[in-house]
């Protein structure tokens, strides 16, 4: 073993990359065993190195220079934990060609930037793991990149969004969207501007990462077609319910025969799924392929603590591998098409607010009929004169359904735009 | 990219063997892409060459001489599919000293002769990976000795059996211990001898495994106190359902400040608590620690295929980081004592068949308030004279609850030998 200790850089010293530093150092001992030699925090970037900040970090270890890190021969790995696209990505290539590895939780900068990040890695002869930018502690990247490797895995789906799934678990005990994103803002759940979490941009974001990483196949986020949650009704919520289903926020990446499908969506999840249970702030993900069948994760998709343990696993193990170049960095060598979102079949929950009047249920079911979509289960509950109708249809591509939509508005039977939300299969 | 082949050496060509061949050759090209040479299997070492096969293996294969894998200078890694202690552990010492990394899915193996292996791996600087030996393709080993590397893992508790879980789900339906047991052989999941997986014995060898590189420290199959579920009978299945549990059969090892408590029990389970809800022969690993909070893994813990794809994984891993000593193969540094089994903290469900007379229930209060074993609930069914008492106490020494069952039992009350379970804390 070596004592010289080997230097790490922290870009960032917010929660998580404060709490990288306290873990690696309460567990000093046992990183020098796994490495081989002492492993050491050596720098951190900040914006103000004089802010006051709740722990006093030891003497010497900000810098608001970021050069103080790119030119420091003693520092093997930086892990970027500040966030942003600019300039993070800048810094990110600049390390590279300073023969540096990077470690990231930055979902955002790999979802738009990965191909280019991935290619600069590998021009350099450098690592860039990311497992915190997806779900936290849950070791999905590492599982994927690694323990699947000649796997052939078929389907990613999961609850990637620990603050949507915060806020579904309190409206399926029927508080609405307004009070429980507040109360998700009180608690810390949600940010002040909630955006990014209640659209399905951040979902949408992972499910780029893990498409890519499953298919081999570059995915960025702008492929991903992604609706939140701040549309959804309660009243969806309790028909869902009454049905046997949860709505969940869902991500998914599938691969098809006409190439791959990815999206966020929320989704009616039949209370028999293994997804249907996982409440609160909690994120899952299931694996499915011919040989593994259905791995599934469960566990934190968030936290300051748990973002710090996948960026000390990540940095372990580019220290451990440095030189072999394993995994291969991208793992990006296929070029699977997206399917047309017209294309993707799906099953699908209707809910249409129509005239209570005879015939209005057969002019609806002719029309979904002409457009072969099929008819699951009908529930219909009536008071005044108008009806809830509420349709859960077998599997169709969507282009289909929506033509059908289009036609039964075209009617003027509807008081109100038909809600469409998506259905997953049982199994 | 080299075009020289790197040969696997295959030990064993049964349901496991066979399929790593399969999956190898039918993933080839990608194969190639992550380890950066072509990938192929050799040799593979079976007892009879001319038994017969379902499919035809290629010529040339097959091999019944051990020596002619052990000597091929071609094969850089050998994957052990044979199962067994003896020849097994020999021959694995032999490849060790020959060079070559061995990848195993050999639970009994590991869990009695780990310390000896690892150590002879070491030696020879090759590595020894073991994925496959617990619960097929749920990615725990790697993520315990990979992911959670610098985290502090402070439980790890789960259902790690197939066949009793999905005998256990058969009889949370009713049915009774010998019914399940003659279906779950008619389908498969149990061998014509099933002592194996009813005993706890194949549960208690993976415990071992998963105890030694959560906490580093060697545990072995004989540290792993373990009960089966061939003693359970379905009516304290039923008075648990009752009380708002499932029994499983839980596998625990658990660090805490006098060691290491580990073992295998017929546990209630709260119904809210996650592993209740894994049914049929699925398999799920918790783990515990302040900064992962609670990651779980889900998925089929037995499977040819299934296996073989840990295997898989595993062999990639180890052409990929070959020559780092990544991850330290045994990973083993600490020497922590176990918990004497008198003090180890449990809550218990307790039964005891009683007279149904005035005093009896205040009789039994007062002797478990004297060993300072608390009741959480009791409940009682009276029939014809008699009564099933059942006692759910709060966490308390294990040793004192014996001695409260033993006084219990002195007094003459009891018809038949108290029933005790074990109950798992809510979370």
């Amino acid at each position: 073993m070596s004592s010289t200790p080997i230097g790490i850089g922290l870009l960032g010293y917010g929660t998580v990359g404060s709490a990288v530093d306290r873990l690696l150092t309460a567990r000093q001992a046992d990183v020098e065993r796994v490495v081989g030699a002492p492993v050491e925090v050596r720098r951190a970037l900040v914006r103000n190195v004089n802010a006051p900040r709740s722990v006093e970090p030891r003497p010497g270890l900000l810098t608001d220079d970021f050069s103080a890190i790119r030119d420091d021969p003693s520092i093997a790995v930086v892990a970027e934990v500040m966030g942003g696209v600019s300039p993070t990505r800048e810094w990110m290539l600049e390390l590279f060609a300073a023969g540096k590895s990077v470690v990231t939780a930055n979902k955002q900068l790999l979802a738009r930037h990965g191909a280019e990040l991935f290619a600069a890695a590998e021009a350099n002869g450098v690592q860039l793991r990311f497992e915190a930018s997806v779900c936290a502690a849950i070791p999905v990247v590492k599982v994927l990149r690694e323990s699947m490797i000649a796997s052939e895995v078929n389907a990613v789906l999961g609850i990637v969004n620990g603050t949507t799934n915060f806020m579904l678990t309190k409206m399926a005990d029927g508080a609405d969207y307004a009070t429980v994103l507040a109360e998700a803002q009180r608690l810390g759940y949600a940010e002040a501007d909630p955006t990014e979490d209640v659209t399905g941009g951040d979902a949408a974001a992972k499910v780029a990462i893990l498409a890519s990483i499953a298919f081999h196949t570059q995915v960025t986020i702008d492929d991903v077609p992604h609706e939140g949650i701040d549309t959804l009704d309660s009243v969806d919520v309790a028909f869902a319910n009454d049905l046997g289903y949860s709505v969940k926020l869902i991500g998914q990446a599938r691969r098809v025969e006409a190439g791959v499908v990815v999206g966020v969506a929320p989704t009616l999840v039949p209370h028999a799924h293994p997804l249907s249970g996982v409440n609160g702030s909690f994120n899952a993900v299931m694996l499915r392929g011919d040989a593994i069948r259905e791995v599934t994760l469960v566990g934190p998709g968030a936290g300051g603590d748990e973002t710090a343990s996948a960026v000390i696993g990540d940095l372990m193990g580019v220290l451990g591998t440095s030189g072999t170049g394993f995994p291969r960095t991208a793992g990006v060598f296929r070029d699977l098409p997206l399917v047309p979102a017209d294309d993707v079949e799906s099953a699908l929950y209707i809910r249409l607010d129509v005239k209570d009047e005879p015939g209005v249920l057969a002019r609806i079911a002719a029309i979904l009929a002409d457009e072969a979509v099929s008819i699951d289960s009908v529930v219909q509950r009536a008071s005044e004169g108008r009806a809830q109708l509420v349709i859960v249809t077998h599997t169709a591509p969507e282009g289909a359904a929506r033509r059908a939509i289009s036609s039964i508005e075209a009617t003027g039977v509807c008081a109100s735009r038909p809600v469409t939300l998506r259905v997953l299969a049982a199994s």
